[in-house]
């Protein structure tokens, strides 16, 4: 049964990344750019971009492309690229829509290896539109020259070697290590400013419109090989190619952390934006499943995007959750531990020594608990004092300093002590800062030989900041996992079923109950079987059975067996089942019915009820859903999702995510189940995903998970597949 | 059986709310003000005081008291309250901890009506302190004194007629409708600082520190009496009377908001929580019950506590869930909805004629879905027609309106626009805006006809603003509901047995089946009984007792029956009984077990299992639990609570409030059950905390509850009381 191969996943079907982060490079490290539209009306698109292009600092030539000029923002102008006559790496194009194809067209011809569409007018507004854009997206790829947009706002790069500024917006970011990936041009901006408020820079930023070529799966590529960028941050409204980033995403989150923020969770913001970005949306609860199993952040507010990166982009990510915290005011010290409590942080007691110390350097009145509250008094020697005690207590792995300004002392002065003390704490521990007024972060802040220290207006968002960080470095430091693949024999033996009903069936089929065992079995996942059996052949077949079991009436009338106690559990021998057909008769007697046959079922006792399934989704392929519980659990919705392929990592996160995940360790006295064994059923429900790619629906509910070492056993299940 | 009294809650029972409104009216609008340990010198809470007093505009006597001073910023000082020889309505008290008790007992022989003690240094630090601060408050009761603090901040009355800052920090506020209350002065004030940057003013500001005497009870009756204050804000720490707060709040709610920020959820906030405001911390879930049922508006964080009251405070409630919203930017549209449903708000179709009104005005390019995305070439005359268009369709109560700033257009004149056009937005729909720039809110959007519109930076803030405001808005709506008493027949049989167990125990007891039986019987709450049978007896018990039975084995060595086989349900008839005890004999030998006798049990068949109980806590008092669906329910903790006493509309909203509350309409084709009859179970249940202060815990658990109309029977339960 083990004779699967177990692989690491991302070992195969790689798409060759360095070519893709290669073939970005004309459009992000252009030699040479050519501006089609560029004008010299102030207040057009064409004349902003134009002089962003020649004013923030890029070297190389600067080709202004308008048939009506002879010479714009003082340069030379060309009636078309092809006239040019010099190599072109990029050509920013912002002419109106109708003309949009004609100026590509001409960037062919020219060679240009790279364009940035900011014209709008397309998929965003109508079907034509829409085939409009993939006429230009067809004619880029033909000629191998890559494509941002249409419908977008352009794309920056702060590296001081190149300087690039091809948008039409005025600021021009200061250079940082974050790159930024926009599907909305203005909002992408607003957070981009945003970010500039709070002095943080960015390495680079797309803004990738109706993304109909470069999409989020390509950038993460380019990242991955630069330099410059340490975090990356996206603003999605959809996904263009979900399983390209499931393969793309783990090993670069291993190394750079993503924060991504996908609007359109609802159905209304859905709605909103499969009209504003020209795509379809895609089920919430599939992202979710791709961020969980790709290590990615997902921030739910647009706030909550910054304070992430803010944090990320400046600290490194904490060890552990064991928060220490400092304050000069006891109520932002509760509502932070409130905060970082309930986002799975710990804010544990400091050890003695640390107690010892601060005493010595604190008031009488300071309260030493953690948070260490310092009281209104506090000084800048006292928070320079206890951030070194309690930075280096071995009890915590990260450091919340929290100023709230009475206006008693000068607010600066204990920025300076601050960053000054930030210095002595660990450098592997996060300091992160909250500085309660209405004037915002000092400038000080920034400047300490620490670096930046992030700074928050209030201490939930530095513990939601903090949280993200700490469970992104859980997840950076769990095992890659194993997917598991079908032996050759087994997947034969499967195909075998699956290819003749593809063959007779025309529309999507159920499989029958055989075809199902049989598909099951070659699975390596266990399946109980129910035979049925006249009265005189239930002895009989119960021996061939084996015990124990359950017997359940047969009788056309009755729909809910149990209602009318037409349902024996616990039959352990011969005799028992005598005895059950002889009460099922008397009752079905009573209610009128004659009892002609019985269905015999081998019993699981005392297991712990799981469900184990595959739903299809058309972008994102199969989905792996995993719930524990029975009956109410479909109630309240209690399931966990991951794309397949899923590992044996990924599959232990599926349970141990469920809110009802307890259930197996034994929950009320009962005795630990068999979690392993659930596990290798997902994982055997993942290859089966991948094995039979006509696969539409599995629904195997109730697994039966038996006590620790003895398994688990389908009880019922249904499956339907249809042609591709 | 229906014999029982109803009563509005609230009725009964309350302190006279104006009495306690008018012993505050010294402290908050005194004629005269006394400053004792008012100082010269500069930097000191002593000067701060004085000069606050001073300087903000009171126009009655003041009076400094500094033994070691004749003159102090300007005014004779006196060496003792009891020296001044003029009438003093109101004394701060800023003197050393120690000395603050001698300060007290001067102001009780000076006939002084209200002290505010800033002084800190008592129940906050020591064991030592919080005796001296009851000796303070003793005092303070034993002359009719009322006392705020100690270790606050003091209080701060902006009425025109008034202009009280007692207060020891800079900030001034504007004269707004908020009453605000905070046990964290710092916190408060910071609060206060950013409601200032937003130019949001407040009526009056308490800071009651320890809240030893005056507390936010007390204030809600001020509050409720003040036609300055329209919206009270409230920052907590501790509860020191929630059943006082659980009295007064219902009617206050119903006609002003009530927004709070309860501190200390979780361990550690609660533990720095105690030790900060020197007070015990209560179960979060109660908090949470008793602001559920009292319409108290909860926010998680500050940030949230400020965009309710800003919202609150400036515009109506809105009259249902359906928002419009406008925008010049899809991505922030798309972040609004997503936030709005997954707050239960709805961001409906328009109606027709708002399309074609909108199609007139907006260009072809606009999005006309909700929200409207008038794409970012918009222009103040958009903003102005499409929020005239938006607000007057029917089918849409409130209206977001937001700005994303490329900077095109001059948010100035945008803002310009919107005020104008807010004046025609029907005045019964509230009207939110969104301004994405880190310039922040433009001026403008205080001034027009319509009053200050509410600003916010993100789209989600808006959301959680409106979803809040919505909520409270369902509540306000609800019918005061009915509290059922047990009659007095009952209620001296359940005293009877309850009396005997109190006097013949010490310490707590758990009831006998029989005197349970009789106290549940008399609250009128059904239980099923269960006998237990010898082999040859249980065929006439079960006669006796009703079919349909379910039998179980009564062997002492089997805990767990059901495993075993030793549980069989569905019993209808005297020869069903006979058929199970030979199988049960049958599987008990084979387990090497002799079965002698059995226990049976009216079975309810095909119901939904309930949990009804009672857990108290020692400042709450009891709460009343309600949870559905068995044995999972209590993993996953989907309970209800609510503090006692519980209307019919709270015991309803306790169902509705479970997410497994859809089992009660039938779930997967059972029939409806009987919702009314769970629904005087709980109500009972009530009755029976009332008329049993004895009541330690109660469980019942499980409550069948039968097909509609067929009632709730208790099938289990346990209840345990002891004296008080």
């Amino acid at each position: 049964m083990e004779a699967e191969t177990s692989e690491r996943p991302g070992d195969t079907l790689l798409r060759d990344r360095h070519a893709v982060a290669l073939s970005l490079r004309p459009i992000l490290d252009p030699r040479s750019i050519a501006v089609v539209g560029a004008s010299r009306q102030p207040g057009t698109i064409g004349a902003a971009l134009i002089n962003n292009v020649k004013n923030c600092g890029f070297t190389g030539p600067i080709f202004p492309v308008n048939p009506r000029a002879e010479e714009i923002a003082g340069l030379r102008a060309y009636p078309s690229v092809s006239s040019i006559g010099a190599a072109v790496d990029m050509a920013l194009i912002a002419v109106p829509a109708h003309m949009a194809e004609d100026a590509v067209r001409d960037c062919v011809r020219a060679g240009v290896r790279g364009v940035v569409i900011i014209t709008s007018g397309f998929g965003e507004i109508s079907n034509e539109g829409r085939e409009a854009e993939r006429r230009l997206r067809d004619l880029c790829r033909s000629a191998a020259m890559r494509m941002v947009g249409p419908n977008c706002m352009g794309v920056l790069n702060t590296d001081p070697a190149i300087s690039l500024n091809a948008t039409f917006v005025p600021p021009w970011p200061p250079a940082g290590n974050i790159g930024m990936l926009s599907q909305s041009g203005a909002l992408g901006y607003s957070i981009l400013e945003h970010l500039q408020a709070l002095h943080i820079g960015i390495s680079t930023f797309v803004s990738v419109g109706n993304n109909v070529d470069v999409s989020s799966s390509d950038l993460l590529a380019y990242w991955d090989e630069d330099p410059r960028t340490e975090v990356i941050v996206l603003y999605l409204e959809s996904f263009d190619n979900p399983r390209e980033f499931a393969r793309l995403a783990p090993g670069l989150t291993r190394r750079k952390p993503i924060v991504a923020l996908k609007a359109g969770r609802s159905a209304a913001g859905s709605r909103a934006a499969s009209s504003h970005s020209a795509s379809l949306g895609t089920p919430d609860v599939a992202i979710d499943a791709l961020f969980e199993q790709t290590g990615v952040i997902r921030a739910t507010t647009m706030e909550e995007l910054m304070d992430i990166a803010t944090l990320l982009s400046a600290q490194p990510v904490p060890r552990s959750p064991r928060v220490g915290a400092i304050t000069n005011g006891g109520g932002p010290g509760i509502l932070l531990a409130d905060a970082c409590e309930a986002r799975g942080l710990i804010l544990p007691e400091l050890a003695p020594e640390t107690l010892t110390a601060l005493r010595r350097v604190l008031p009488r009145m300071a309260g030493l608990a953690n948070p260490v509250d310092m009281i209104a008094s506090a000084t800048a020697d006292h928070y320079a004092a206890a951030m070194e005690c309690v930075g280096a207590d071995p009890n915590i792995d990260s450091l919340v300093v929290i100023y709230l300004a009475p206006r008693l002392h000068d607010p600066q002065e204990v920025a300076d002590a601050i960053c000054r003390s930030a210095q002595k704490v660990p450098p592997e521990k996060p300091v992160l800062t909250v500085f309660m007024s209405v004037d915002g972060k000092p400038r000080a802040l920034n400047a300490g030989a620490r670096g930046r220290l992030p700074s928050y207006s209030f201490p939930e968002n530095a513990a939601v900041a903090l949280a993200a960080a700490e469970r992104y470095s859980r997840w950076r430091k769990r095992p890659a996992g194993c997917v598991l693949s079908l032996d050759p024999a087994a997947r034969t033996a499967i195909r075998r079923v699956i290819d003749r009903l593809i063959e007779v069936h025309e529309e999507p089929v159920w499989l029958e109950p055989d075809d199902l065992a049989t598909v099951l079995g070659n699975a390596g996942i266990e399946f109980a079987a129910a035979v049925q059996a006249s009265l005189e052949g239930a002895p009989d077949a119960a021996d061939r059975l084996g015990y124990p079991l359950v017997m359940k009436v047969l009788v056309p009338e009755v729909v809910h067996k149990s209602d009318v106690g037409g349902v024996i559990l616990g039959l352990r021998r011969r005799e028992e089942v005598t005895a059950a057909i002889k009460l099922l008769k008397e009752r079905m007697k009573e209610n009128g019915f004659a009892l002609e046959s019985v269905l015999l079922q081998r019993e699981v006792p005392g297991a712990v009820e799981a469900l184990v399934g595959i739903t299809v989704d058309s972008t994102f392929g199969p989905l792996i859903v995993c719930g524990l519980g029975g009956v109410l659990v479909e109630l309240i919705k209690d399931f966990t999702f991951r794309p397949a392929p899923v590992s044996d990592i990924d599959a232990e996160e599926m349970i141990s995510g469920l809110r009802t995940g307890r259930l197996l360790d034994g929950y009320r006295g009962a005795p630990p189940a068999d979690r392993q064994a659930l596990v290798q059923v997902i994982r055997r429900v993942s290859a089966l995903a991948e094995a039979v790619p006509e696969l539409l629906e599995l629904d195997l509910n109730p697994v039966k998970v038996l006590d620790s070492g003895r398994g688990a056993v389908v009880v019922d299940g249904r499956m339907r597949v249809g042609r591709i």
